[in-house]
């Protein structure tokens, strides 16, 4: 079972928060909110995009690169994570 | 009038395709879809967002930053589009 | 003037912190750090960079998409502060 | 032997590229260029700099998070491959 699937409630929950702040930016638009209103609202959506990029490559490395059943090292399990530090820095 | 409602139609529609993007990301959850496809789903939808910022942005520069009925010098125009370059670039 | 000679100092030495950070990653390579190491010494490298991007593109829109000697409404000001802040939450 | 030090070589060489490029940086502010060109020097360096995070993060993939002589499914490699892809589009 791949871990979107595993962690899909959690996940889809997060992707509908994301399809409100678009829905939110559509009606600033139809209600010709100021500009700079319009700026933040998309500025914070794409920080919503990152953080969702984030958790989906923690959970392909986790459970697709690294695979439940495979022998796997502790050292292995540390660089996963040290990757994910990286990611999440890079993409915050 | 803002640029944001001035292109009103223009901005919407990029608005609602990147709401269709989203939403294709919220099926491919559902669907229990591939990890990887989700995945390249929430980097094309960023690559999108990414688009209608830096359309804003030169929006604003454009209509809010300079404006019109001011006196605006022609090196003031040639900034202004200088900057547009370099947020397209480090945006996309 | 432009505002790069009028800070001169001030991005210099910046600028000179970046280079050092590229020193460090140098050296950081030649003695067979561990990669972990080096991948952070990077993600900093790239925060300092889109610090000082930020800085020069606050700057040029001060002194070059407003100028000194033309009138300026305190509007226009005001739009190229919410540009600043929307540069710096996008580039950090 | 960590990727670091076994692609050395090629890695250093990335590096110094890049750090002739912040002395490229450090000379146009010295010399009073013109601001627009200072700001492509940046958005090139940064290019650059995500680049060798992308080289850095594959070679931590393939060398750490799936190490020699660790029994490593054809799936596992295809995970690892489809992240390195998502994450040169995210930083490039």
């Amino acid at each position: 079972m791949s871990h979107t699937t595993k962690n899909k409630a959690k996940t889809l929950s997060r992707v509908r928060r994301i399809k409100g702040q678009v829905e939110a930016i559509e009606r600033a638009l139809e209600g010709d909110s100021e500009c700079e209103d319009i700026l933040q609202l998309v500025a914070s959506c794409r920080g919503a995009l990152n953080g969702l990029m984030a958790e989906l490559i923690e959970g392909h490395l986790k459970f697709h690169v690294l695979v439940e059943g495979q022998k796997t090292l502790p050292s292995q399990r540390e660089a996963a994570d040290e990757l994910i530090a990286v990611v999440k820095r890079y993409f915050n």
